[in-house]
């Protein structure tokens, strides 16, 4: 199952320092929209609450609009209409960068690697 | 300086649970061609021996010929063929993501990007 050479892209999004939108981020969108809150959509991350709030947080603060509304009186949470164009966008761009990745170069790289890695020498 | 919006995009080629090579791996290379030793490549990059030399394990342990050799006697290190070879490939892969990412979706992400983060909340 792990053994196929397998080619990982990760797309960051910047603003100044701050990641305004990766992989990590994108799942907790995600599940922000599935869960209807940022709690739930941690816990079913695995992810503690502050940690989900911190990423919710970053996020909120890098685009011109929050990327997530918390409702009033714990009501839970829903992604923005902007945040739902911005997951779009990022999926998209991560579909495109995928693909431009499976050409010639690839071939080669897949080639050269072995199905498994050798194991561990004792340091 | 840090508030033009970027994508960053990172390639991570995976052999199974290891990462056979990444950005960190590459940059590694890269030092040890131009230092000749692994010591000397891990404090270019202000890295520690032991993570060096352990980067270097899982390189040598997922492709189908080691990617750096050690020299007998503590003569230093050098890069193999085929770790030149994989460490070319892997650049042009990069380049060919970094350019397949600048497109419309790009632009109306970027667009969407403020410039520097707000302050944070207190949490």
């Amino acid at each position: 199952m792990a053994s196929e050479p397998k080619l990982k892209i990760k797309l960051q999004i910047m603003c100044g320092d701050e990641i305004a939108m990766g992989p990590g981020k994108a799942d907790l969108l995600d599940a922000i929209e599935q869960e209807g809150s940022i709690s739930a959509a941690g816990r079913a991350l695995g992810m503690s609450y502050r940690r989900a709030w911190l990423l919710v947080d970053a996020m909120n603060r890098c685009w011109q609009e929050p990327l997530v509304e918390t409702m009033p009186g714990g009501q839970g949470a829903r992604v923005t209409a902007l945040g739902q164009e911005v997951l779009h966008d990022y999926r998209t761009l991560q579909k495109i960068a995928a693909r431009s990745g499976r050409g010639q170069h690839w071939d080669a790289l897949a080639n050269a690697l072995l199905a498994e890695p050798l194991e561990k020498q004792r340091g």
